[in-house]
């Protein structure tokens, strides 16, 4: 299969030539699981990015990432507040119903799958607190949402206060995070502080940004991360050869490479935005376009070569990626265009 | 830290090159998931291995794999038959408590960390057929043992029949099947046949063996596949870059290179133990070797920069790997015999 | 506490006096759990009663029953379908995720807390049948309804019909289903064939009804029974002294005492609504109302000590019970419409 | 069936009289769940009984009082230490697995099924401090023991300092608790204070002591109950009706009912235990009797109308009752004498 204009997910992009050579050059004895030298520097390295003291664990996934992390949040007689259109609702086959015991999520509403703490607050209000219904205990929402959008400073600002005002923990589902990052610009330190916020667990993505099988993990109370190691090792994702993973994110910070690629793919986004400005069905602030397309239209494109997934009847979504062409995505742009 | 002589496990050795090859071939876009051209591959390559219908999927780590396998076999209320010694019983952090969602680990003994049919009895018997007690739904057996002990195909034909009998499943831990395989001898389909036996689900493992993140779940009764797909989901285990899993195992399985690699640790640990037969604890019927050494002869070969583990008070443990050098087991051996 | 004239709800009322008549006479010699005479009755006289075979279980709560039923009907990585105010997704506190071990409720809508298949259609046929999202496995009705409201004989029939298509198991809820019994008419037996339909499985309630802890399971598939009692001890619902509930449900069944009380309850609620059919918000089938108040009138009924709970901000529920006096029905329907 | 001279368990004879009267006392109308005037004198009465702080809970059950205590102390990857011949391991279906989400029972040994500091760190020594072994997270003691021994002050003292010290819950399953206390003597508050000493949650059992189907959960850190509670109803045990439950708990306090029941049981242990103390496995401490018995003298003792279970090949168990009537035990210790 010749995917010659690739725009149907940055799930399954190549892993960076310098992922790659991090990862050869871990390909020398060690301890197993995370007692390697290259496992044992990630916590001071997310603490230097951060700006405050935390743990960072590597997982093969985002759905182990964000279920661990929650899992330091809420007991299982308890509820996840996430977007009716969060990943973890919807495409993550129940994983949080598994790791979390049974909690429930608890669907709440808002635009471009962003939740604000009105929002949240419409939904849990009038859950009466009494032991038959269900009451939350974390909130977890999505860095950058499922529509490619980005939570603001203020905006994570005012959730982390809503949050603590209810007593109740703060994920990030950051499988997108960079991409977020970048759009909200300025140095990694500057970026990654932006766009985390205040936080109390952050599922930092490098998979769709240019890495294999690994994620971080990050607690910003390391006293939870413990619980998070037992669990992690009880849900079969300590891996052995840990250092694999561990040196794929540790090439992904080295030299801000994970803020680079996420730029990229954010430039190539824009360029196809370009050409279809009046066809967006959300503002593109990360690497993924929503864009208004008939049926005959999605054809035309896929006669052209370019790939892409449908979004409903009437739409089409697009993801750019951290090797994606910039002139695959201004060909893209300008096939629009002229649609 | 240079491990110059290592043998702490195999569970840390370096990535075998045909891997390495094979992981960089896949570095192409492809679907994301299982859904690549590699991991299409997999089950009809386990099915011509093993010269009867199955169905195989990737996972990251092998507990992953015998949890996923044995929830196919084992309902919540019910319980699993393993030594008391088994990995899943004592070095995998409760994952089948997770997994199983709280069935019951039966404890059954045996020599050599083996199972058989008198000692499940044993076990299994006294259990009072009512709903106050736990009732056993599977069994599980490690090929090799914990201690390094392959079961014959006429063993495992004895376990079947007696599974059959009570209506049990019979699940095998493979982390060092390749190891159990080699000691059983014979082409490739021979060795995997005869090690396998009549078992319903296999661990197949490959990372000791030298891949990187990959074994294989094997599940000779297809239909079951479907539910530990689902499984696998919701467990964090499915990887979007499956193919660079998929990649490692066909590697593996290319030119026999999984009973290439285990011959070669075999020979290795047949190497050392031919310095210290009259020490050993087990007979070394894999790459493992329990050898009673007191702490001053334990003292006196790590002063000459041997690596490895203490078992208990007045043993140790050897393990060699697919790439350990044939002189340092030579040295081993000599070392050993020369204390 | 005086409830001069209560209509808060039918679950706290007192316990019928032939279920204590009955109660006294199991206070005798025989075996623990549910080796006794009574509870051995159980399997024939629900038999009876729906004329197809099924084994019945006595379980003291319906939060219990409908979890133990369900756990037969969907496994921990699917879903079952439900509205989205059914009492197992707003007031059981979350007890499907814990006895299902995280399988997900699926929230579909329909008027007065009713399914139809083409209500679960427009929920269920979006689901991508893909291992990312969970795939239903049941569906799971109320009769009667959240609302006061019983499905039909047809109307069960067409659930079935969908249920059998789709290959998803058909639970029914039955906390108060003698209610919905005793509007659909008829004999005991015409009654509850008819308001039980082809379901696999009903959790059928006694306490709302005159029981005092009491509930049957019962599955119209009775090889799933032996499951169903595994996992009642398992979930510490085996008590030992059982032939007290066995005593309840029997005496319950006894002369259809079970219909008796509810077409009581029923007649009482009629009684109200025929004072308050311009201000219902659900046709009364059962023997709860949902009427249009105003914070003033509801305050004036309570003036007039009625008893009941507001919903929503301009309305209230009231609920009648078997024990409900005649001249207390009558006064609260004369009081509103005297509003 | 009729049990002339019943020896079989304490746990299906009859409901005391007074636990009747207060049962039928509460059958006026009055708040659902556990919002009545009975319920929530509970944490008082038991409070003054043992003169601390506390909060108490009915539950149907020993299975879920142990259960749901147990979830107050462990996290679904800890364990929990106990006999190896505990209830909570041999007898309950494999609850703890369930309510405490795959959490492992770790089974020590000991004298007569008790535990003591040595036992204990006999087994958690060895447990090595990493994520690939599961942490003791509680030690659960059973008094009575399922020998029927009764732990006494001291004993309780230094097991409390040893789980103190290693940070470790302890929770103290007391189906015959009571059987206990009035073996250590003394007032009601006395006895009570001496048989539990300074644990941290304690499954009161009254059912097999003259109740029908309502044991305590008393929690000394009351913190913990309200998540107990919220598990409770998730576990499908918060009976709408739950003044019936707590009105049998109140009535089995009241003029310390309790105590007198358990005296009279254990004084009936005693006359039984005069007549054969040559023959005595367990020293009798409750109203449990472990008796050498061949098979032949087990069937003269059955051909004498004395109901009881054999204990393996050659024992029997025999338990009296609060109702076990005296010249009833005179005739069994009688009859084993004369054999």
């Amino acid at each position: 299969m010749t995917l010659a204009k690739p725009f149907l997910s940055d799930n399954a992009a190549a892993v960076h030539p310098r992922v790659w050579d991090a990862m050869r050059k871990a390909d020398q004895p060690d301890n197993p699981y995370d007692g390697d030298r290259l496992s044992a520097e990630l916590d001071a390295r997310f603490t230097a990015l951060f700006g405050r003291e935390c743990a960072a664990l590597w997982v093969a996934t985002g759905t182990a990432a964000n279920c661990l992390a929650l899992g330091t949040l809420v007991q299982p007689h308890g509820g996840v507040v996430c977007h009716a259109e969060a990943h973890i609702e919807v495409d993550e086959g129940g994983a949080p119903g598994f790791f979390l015991h049974g909690a429930k999520l608890m669907l709440a509403q808002g635009e471009g799958a962003k939740l604000t703490p009105e929002a949240i607050a419409a939904f849990v209000d009038p859950i009466r607190n009494d032991v038959h219904q269900v009451q939350p205990h974390a909130i977890a929402i999505t860095q950058a949402s499922e529509y490619g959008r980005a939570y603001t400073p203020g905006e994570l600002a005012a959730l982390a206060a809503f949050a603590k005002d209810r007593r109740l923990g703060l994920h990030m589902d950051g499988a997108r995070f960079a991409n977020a990052a970048a759009f909200l610009g300025g140095s990694a330190q500057t970026a990654a502080r932006a766009a985390s916020g205040p936080v109390d667990s952050l599922a930092f993505g490098f998979i769709k940004n240019g890495g294999m099988g690994a994620e971080a993990v990050v607690l910003f109370d390391p006293e939870r991360a413990m619980d998070v190691r037992y669990r992690r090792k009880r849900a079969g994702h300590l891996q052995c050869k840990g250092r694999y993973l561990a040196a794929q994110i540790l090439a992904m910070l080295e030299n801000d490479l994970w803020l680079a690629n996420a730029a990229h793919a954010n430039a190539a986004a824009q360029e196809v935005a370009a050409g279809c400005a009046d066809r967006l069905l959300h503002p593109v602030e990360a690497n993924e376009l929503f864009v208004r397309l008939t049926e005959a239209e999605r054809a035309a494109l896929r006669a052209q070569d370019f790939a892409f997934y449908d979004w409903g009847a009437d739409s089409a979504r697009f993801v750019t990626a951290w090797n994606t062409r910039p002139e695959d995505a201004q060909a893209l742009g300008k096939a629009i265009a002229a649609l």
